[in-house]
Parts: C-alpha cells; sequence; structure tokens
C-alpha cells in the first residue's frame, strides 16, 4: 500500500477523482500524503486519527469502511451517480484478495457494466486476509504465479496459433477470442473478463515506477479495467513478512526487536472459549466448528491444528458460514459451533433467520467481540446483534460474565436442541465473585443468578457488565444504599420467575449492559415488566446510547459514554434523588 | 421441473438422496411425486400444503427455502456432515439461473472443494427471476446460446490444435489444459470449472430421457458436478411461455382461456407508491431508484420503463444494492430510493448499518411487504425489520396508514438529509378517514396523528393497522368505552411530545401492530414511557407473537393470530377487566 498510495496520488487527482478503499486500513500511507501526518501519534485513539477512511476527517476519504467487500458495490455506485450528473472523475476501488470471497463483491462484480469508463479496480494482492485466503478465487488468481513459464508460453503458443495453415474460416473468425481464452492456461484474465473488467496484470506491487507508467497507460480506459498487483504483506520489516498474521493490526512492539511488549495474560472470554472448545471436542466428535476468516481472532487455532477436518474456515464469507452451518446441522448427531464477530454476524442476520432458526436447527452462535470494540471504532463495535437476535422464534440467547459461567454454558449447549447464541467480549473473562449459585446439578435453562442481594435497589447486569456492577453496589454500599445484583444469563428465555419475584420486590431498577439501550437487554426488561404488569417501577437504562460510538481506548469510550462504575454510581444515585446533585 | 422431478426421483433414490431446492416454489412436482397430490387444492392455505420445501410436510423435503441463493450453501454442509458421519448417499442442489446472482451462492461457488464426491448441482436456467435476469453471469450463461455453430467449432478447433506440429515440448505439455480453456470459447464450463465444479451441459430440460441418462452417467462422479440444463419458464401452457413474469406466481385464472380472475382494483400502498413515485421523478431529475430483482412486485415498472436510465435492477442481490445505493447517495443532489421487500432486507442489515447509516447518506428504504405476507408463508413474512432498524443511529423511520400519508411521506423525504425507512404492506391504501390533521403546511418531521380522540382508552396504532384501530374503536364504543386512536407515522424519531401529553393522560394502553410483538413499536412505547418516567399505565401490546407465523390466507392468519377488529376489541375488554369474560 505504500507504494501503490504514492503511485495513485502522484497519477490521479484526489480528492476529485475518488480512491475508495476497502476495509480501509489500508489508507494509513494515503493519511500519510493527505496532511495527517502530524496526526499519526494518536491514531485508533479517542479523538485521534481514525484506523480506516474516514469522510469526517479529510475530503480525500470517501466512505467510511471497516467491514470487507463494500468498495465496488460503493464505486459502482459513485461511478453511476457520476454518470447521471455528467461529471469525469475517476472512480478506483481499492480491494484485496480477501475481498473476492465476499459476496457484496462478486455480487458487485455481475453488475460492471461493460461500457464503464474511468473505473479502475486495484487488485492488491498478498494472498492473506488476516490469515491465509481459502477457497477457489485463490487458485485463480494465482494461475500465474504457479506457472513460471507460462506467461513466456502464452505468447509462444498464441504466434504458433497465429501461423497453423489450413483451420478453416471458422477458426480465423474466432482468432481473436481464441487467443483472450489462452490467457485463461495462464493468468487470472478470464475470470476478470467473463465479468466484463479488462485485465490487467500481474504487477509488481512495490515497483514504484511501474505502477507509475502502468496507471498511466490505463487512465483514459474508456471500458473497466482491473489492475492485478502483487505485494508482500508486511514487506520492509522482515519480522512481519514472516510472521503476517501476528502483525496484523499489530500491537505494541519493541521498533528494533520487533517483539511484542508483554501484556498482562489474563485469559479473554475468546481464549476461555477455545481452549474449552478443545476439551469439548475430545469428548463429542460430532462437534464442528465454522468461522468466516478470524480463526485467529475467535482463538480457533488450537482446535483447527487438532481437528482439521472439524474446523472449516470459509473466508470472508459470513453469509455463506451460516447457512453451510445450517445444512450441517441438519444432520443428526452433528453439533455445529458457528464462531463469528458481533458485527460481522449482521451480515449473515438473513441466513441465520432463513437457515437456522426457521428450521429449527442447534447451531450454536458463539459471538465473539459483543462489546465496544475500542481502538476499531464503529465499524466493529458489537453493540446491536440482541436487536435482530431478540425476535427471532426459537433463538436461545445468553451471555455469561466469567469464563465459568461460558464454560457452564457451552457444555450445556451440547444438550440444547434449537438454535442458540451465546455472545461474549473480548476482555478478561476472570470470576470476580466464589462460586455461589452452582453445585453438581446442570443450571436449568433460562435461569439467571442473583449476585449479591440488597433492598434499596435491583441491578440487573449483562454478562461482563457484573464487574462494573459489583463495584457500583460496593460504592452505593458506602452511601448505606443496598442493590440486590442479578445476572439474567439467559436473555431469551429469561428466567421469568425469578424476575417475576425481582421486580414484585423493588420499585427502583437499573440495567446495566454494553448494548445499543434501545434493542437489547433494557427493552426486554422493559416488555417483560409491561408483559407481567410490573411495570410501576422507576427504570433507569444504562447502555450504549444512539448514537455511533467513534474509536478510542476502551477507558475512554466507557468514560465517554458514563459506563464506569463512578458514572454509573453518579447517575443511578441522582436517577433516584439519593444524591444532592439534580437529576439531569 | 416436471421433467427434472420426475428423472430425479427415478435415478436417485429419495429421502436418502437428498434434493436441496432453491426457493423452493419449484419443488410442486416433487411433492406430486412425494404422495402429496391430493392435498394440492389446499395448497398456499391455511393449514393447507406449503408454496415451498417444508421438512414438516415429508422426509422428501429436507429444508424450508423461499429466500433465493441458499441451496449450495446447504448443501455443502449436508455433503461435508455426510463425509464427517461416513455415510455415502449423494447430495443434489437444484437451483435457478438466477440465483448465481446471489452473493450466497457465489461465497459457496468459492468453497467447493475439488475432491467432493456424490455432489451433484443442477443448474436450472429459464434465463429468468420473477422478471429477466441481468448481469454478467447471465451472459456467461448463453455463451453458448448466443454461437449455434460454436459447439461442433469446439470439436473442430481440438481436432485441428491435436494435429498441429512442431508447437514444442510445453505446448504438448499443456495440451489437456488447453484443450479445456477452449471451451471458454463456446461454453459456461470455463466458469464453473475455475470453481471446481466439473461442468457437464447445457442439456434440454424438458428431454426427460436425456435427463434421465445424463443423471445416470453422473451418479457416481468422485468430483463435484454442475449439470446445466435449459428450460422454458411456463413450458406446456403457451400464454405462460408467452408472459413468464405474470404467470410466475399466478393469480387464480380461468383454465380454459388463461385470463386472470378479476380481483377487485383497489390502490395498495405498492402501486401508490409507484404511481406517485413517477410524479416525483418528473419533477426531481436526481430521484434514483434501485430494485433487486423486483421491478413488477414493487410496482416499478412504469419508473424503469420512463426513466431507464435512473432505475438499477441488479437482480437477486440485496446486500450489493443496499451498498451500491449508498455510493450512488454520496453524490450531493442524488436521492436513491432503495425499494425492497421488508423480509429481503434482512440480507442487507450490514450494509444499511455500514455503507449507508454511519455514512449517513440520504438513502430512502422504501420497504414493501412489511406485513404477513399469506400465502407465501414465513420465509416472506415482514415483521422483524424494526427490530434491527431502530437500533441504527441517524435512521428516520416512518409508516402510512393510507395512500395519503405515503404519498406525504415520500414528497417529505426528498427532503430529508440523513437515512429513512418507509415500511408499507402490499394492501389497499384506501384513505378510511377525512383528511382532518393536514393543511397546506408540510407536517414536521416526526409528527403523529390522533384520529380520534376518547378518554378511557390510548389505542396506538402502526400504519395499515389504523383501520383495525378504528373498527374497534367502534365496538368499543358500543360498550360506551371511548378510546383515543392515535398513529405515530414515525417510529424514529417518535412524537415525543404528543406521546407525553397522550400517556400522562391514559392508564389504559393498547400498542396495536402486524410485526413481531417482541422488537416493534410496542418495545418502542415501553422505552419511552420508562424512560419519561410514564410507565405507570397498563399496557397491552398486540401483534405478532414470539413463533413462525405458517402460510395461509390472510383472512386466516389474522384469525388465527386473533388480530381482527372482534378479537382485538374482546382481548382489550378482557385484558382491562371491561368485559364479564374472564382475563385470560
Amino acid at each position: 500500500m505504500v507504494e501503490l498510495s504514492i503511485a495513485l496520488h502522484y497519477v490521479f487527482d484526489s480528492p476529485q477523482d475518488r480512491f475508495i478503499f476497502d476495509v480501509s486500513h489500508q489508507t494509513y500511507p494515503h493519511k500519510l500524503l493527505t496532511g495527517r501526518s502530524y496526526l499519526f501519534s494518536k491514531i485508533r485513539q479517542w479523538e485521534g486519527l481514525c484506523g480506516f477512511a474516514d469522510p469526517q476527517e479529510s475530503e480525500h476519504d470517501h466512505f467510511y469502511a471497516g467491514h470487507a467487500g463494500t468498495a465496488l458495490s460503493l464505486g459502482l455506485g459513485v461511478a453511476h451517480a457520476r454518470e447521471l450528473k455528467g461529471e469525469a472523475f475517476h472512480v478506483l476501488p481499492v480491494l484485496g484478495d480477501a475481498s473476492l470471497t465476499c459476496g457484496v463483491t462478486l455480487e458487485a462484480l455481475n453488475n460492471i457494466p461493460k461500457n464503464l469508463r474511468r473505473f479502475l479496480v486495484i487488485l492488491n494482492d498478498n494472498k492473506m486476509s488476516i490469515s491465509e485466503n481459502v477457497g477457489n478465487i485463490k487458485n485463480i488468481l494465482s494461475r500465474l504465479i504457479n506457472h513460471p513459464v507460462s506467461n513466456q508460453l502464452y505468447h509462444d503458443v498464441s504466434s504458433v496459433l497465429g501461423k497453423i495453415p489450413g483451420c478453416g474460416e471458422q477458426l480465423a473468425k474466432q482468432g481473436k477470442k481464441l487467443t483472450e481464452s489462452m490467457k485463461n492456461l495462464v493468468s487470472p484474465a478470464v475470470f476478470f473478463e467473463q465479468f466484463g473488467l479488462s485485465y490487467v496484470g500481474p504487477v509488481d506491487g512495490h515497483d514504484l515506477s511501474k505502477l507509475v507508467s502502468t496507471l498511466r497507460a490505463l487512465q483514459e480506459s474508456e471500458r473497466p479495467v482491473l489492475l492485478h498487483i502483487m505485494t508482500v504483506k508486511g514487506k520492509g520489516m522482515s519480522l512481519a513478512a514472516e510472521n503476517p498474521t501476528s502483525y496484523h493490526g499489530a500491537k505494541p512492539f519493541d521498533t528494533a526487536s520487533g517483539q511484542f511488549l508483554r501484556t498482562a495474560s489474563q485469559v479473554t472470554f475468546p481464549k476461555a472459549f477455545g481452549n474449552h472448545l478443545l476439551q469439548l471436542a475430545e469428548k463429542h466428535p460430532g462437534l464442528v466448528v465454522i468461522t468466516p476468516a478470524m480463526p485467529a481472532g475467535s482463538c480457533l487455532t488450537g482446535f483447527m491444528e487438532r481437528y482439521p477436518k472439524r474446523c472449516f474456515d470459509v473466508g470472508i464469507a459470513e453469509s455463506h458460514s451460516v447457512t453451510f452451518a445450517g445444512g450441517i446441522a441438519s444432520l443428526p448427531s452433528l453439533k455445529v459451533y458457528m464462531v463469528i464477530y458481533a458485527t460481522f454476524l449482521q451480515r449473515a442476520f438473513d441466513n441465520l433467520f432463513h437457515d437456522v432458526c426457521l428450521q429449527r436447527l442447534p447451531v450454536l452462535f458463539a459471538i465473539d467481540r459483543a462489546f465496544l470494540s475500542g481502538p476499531d471504532g464503529p465499524t466493529h463495535h458489537g453493540v446491536y446483534d440482541i436487536g435482530f437476535l431478540y425476535g427471532m422464534p426459537h433463538l436461545i440467547i445468553a451471555q455469561p460474565r466469567s469464563q465459568r459461567l461460558l464454560e457452564e454454558l457451552m457444555d450445556e449447549s451440547l444438550g440444547w436442541t434449537s438454535p442458540a447464541a451465546i455472545r461474549y467480549p473480548n476482555l478478561p473473562a476472570t470470576d470476580f465473585l466464589p462460586d455461589q449459585t452452582r453445585g453438581k446439578e446442570p443450571r436449568p435453562l433460562g435461569t439467571g443468578e442473583i449476585l449479591c442481594e440488597g433492598d434499596d435497589l435491583l441491578l440487573i447486569c449483562l454478562g461482563h457488565m457484573c464487574s462494573v456492577g459489583l463495584a457500583v453496589q460496593k460504592r452505593l454500599a458506602e452511601e448505606e444504599i443496598t442493590a440486590c445484583l442479578v445476572a439474567p444469563i439467559y436473555l431469551k428465555p429469561l428466567d421469568r420467575d425469578l424476575f417475576f419475584r425481582l421486580l414484585q420486590k423493588h420499585t427502583k431498577v437499573v440495567v446495566l449492559e454494553e448494548h445499543s439501550i434501545l434493542t437489547g437487554l433494557s427493552s426486554i426488561i422493559e416488555h417483560f415488566a409491561f408483559e407481567n404488569r410490573l411495570a410501576h417501577i422507576d427504570l433507569l437504562s444504562i447502555g450504549v446510547p444512539d448514537t455511533f460510538v467513534p474509536h478510542g481506548q476502551r477507558s475512554a469510550l466507557l468514560k465517554e459514554l458514563g459506563l464506569t462504575p463512578d458514572a454509573v454510581a453518579k447517575r443511578i444515585l441522582q436517577h433516584f434523588s439519593w444524591s444532592e446533585v439534580p437529576v439531569v
């Protein structure tokens, strides 16, 4: 991207010409070249530069993009809009090879008009998404690479064919087409040309002058063009080039040695999930795991290595992954764990509805990153999924507050015959309370948990927010206010007996969750209260407000949104007039 | 499908071998062949046969499928599950050519393993979805058809090449590959072979003995195969073959003449939308319309004919359609109307989030079929969208109760700078009340409407349910109970002043909507009540319960769900103890 960004800015006229970056974390060099270098020390931090393209940051950024595969569709939209307005600028979608595994990109390929001018797609091919790419298109792209002599061969064969005598009139007529089709032997050209894109490449993406001359040559094309450039992920830093997955979105490291700085090695929810999965898999030969291109992030590499036949990485293809999961789960005795980030599950909602819930298939959705993701920002915050999950008939929805509860839910999920979802964040999963409620017996489906008793306030906390709730409970105790802290564990089915009892007893109620306040646990409790004529309560909802939360360190975001223990305690004191500070 | 179904059942052993039908309304012949002929008189009716494949109906139906493009993913899942379990049955996804425009199918194509045995994909190609197909893949499939002599040519050329002397060792080595690549000139083979599918075809899909012999020959393939059959939509009935779109999911017609029986020609919401769109388009040259393969259903054919350059049918590619809409809307002065069925918008939720709402682009989503769709059943009921829409920051959500209000909202939407959604059902849009609230002034954004005043009860009705509400209000009046009937029109932003005043005044409140009760208007009102400390009300939610509603005539469904005026009135009387019938 360094060389490509320089070449693009050298040849084209940004922002008039539009570079449309797919999963736009590739825009760092572009940002440096468009006047933002002095802001780099605070990139991905609160009020600092965004880690993706961001139209609010610069007129050179046209779309905020953090999910893969959207650039081609967006580019087609911009190019059509340009034609409708009679303008003449260039449109350049810039995408990685992994985006070709996405349905959106493939749907867009089907919609490229053959006569679209000034539309130049740049395919930056490093053979990687975060991990190695998968699937058939990967092989199409590497045709040339697998045949080092083939480019020469192509020219030889073309020349030979030109000299064949007596092939009849028909062959002569088809001559040009024949030559074109020969490329299929030796290059990915046919793949793109059948979608109406003139293929040019492959070009060494690290050869700046070659890039500049190629872009210049293609500048005034009257037909849509795809330029295929080959790059090395991590080029310029040997450690990164040798360990491309580790250095994708790298954690802080020592710039001299390249070694990552040590961070606290607490067990997180995803790690706990990955570890426990290995134990379950040993006992249950029918356990199958699916990931859409996130084996490392979702802590599945251990499982993948030990049970390669039972682990499917389908690439960045979320819709397919969920329907595929439904297909597997349709055979009895197989249990499918569909492991997916909350924000990416948004891409497979219809599949979850149509191919899993409607079929009542026992797929378990392990919904990772169900939280404010911090530096990745709004495209990655997993705070909307309850909104679309809750309305799905037959679906079990649960969220554990700790490693122990996650493991318990995973154990029990093996017996569930309905589709189910277990949400969890990428945060430490430490048990912060002694095991109080569980003996040897399994917890019945839909059973919540009281973490501590209290009379003045009912504090309902979702999953990891129990730890905030516990700190709040302690602060309130200092004011001689006793709070009953309850974790529903199951959002669906809700523990109706428990909440009926608690809402009968309490009039002051707080719901605390790291989810959009409009469609999360709060609305579930509200509905339960009205349904059971228990609405004579004063309910305060604390969660993610109705706005796109920016990027930033988690601590900064929580502070900004008032989700720290101090801020929550203060809001509670104000809301219930326990404090002298007036209610805001 | 008639001939194909016979051939499939003749050659393969269902249900052990799995036919997996895409958008499974193609299963009528299959149903006839699997013991269901005597039930056909009640197909698509309440408690009658389902119009799609339905596992609850027969062991020969493996998945309930009403959305296009899922069969290949499901089939891959089933085939992998088979391998894991060491079984040996055949898996046969059966899909139409239109499913190749879907991202899910294309993602699945990328994930076909080259060594998957007993996996036979049947591509039933009639060059149509509901309307004519669009896009580049359509052209790939018709390669052969466009070149009548090309099949012969292919053999000629292959034979010529085999005789070329002195082409060097390299050409000889590549001989087989070269021959294969030649097919690219004359058939769709390369397209599928690059995805690991051995291509066979095209075969005349109406030639039964050819189908049987071909299926037999392919039965024991050790590699995945795609069989391409060519069929004529409506074959066997000339009127249907000549008017394939009209006879797709035909309304009742005279079997002798083929003429459709006359039905009441009331203006429906989609028709009113299509008509008013033409008026708006005349005044606003920047108005652009997008449809994912539903031009006829969404009443856009008039617009398409008059403004072909401003109307984009992108095929069954919902995800792309919405991201593409974002691309167009990113240029100022263009207004995009993204017209999509509620149930299909589920396929583009992430695109709506990521490429429209997050960018704050003024795309207007015209959400058609936002209701219980009746005979189409659970895959088509549009009763879940508020759940995922409501949590989206910046999004305006509105629902009109009549043609006049729909037109009013459309007029006003031209000035909206935020993304917005207008939901409506495919039902008559007649104004059932005199125009009482609107003069010449535009209604401010977020303004609701009181339809009639009353003291005993507040009845909040969503969109077309106002007509039910009005009938309920009259029945209650007979019991000397006066109801205030209010239509929010805007779900977001809600008319806060109006609802604050109304909830202060009333203690008995009913919400009436044709949406999942868990995630619709009811939960919005509930949240508003708690947020404003107005929860000291008795709120009764009447809507679609938490279950998948089956197919059937609308009247039967409404009766079953208690959504008729009589049933609603009765529930209200019981709930508020106005009736002597005990509360259920």
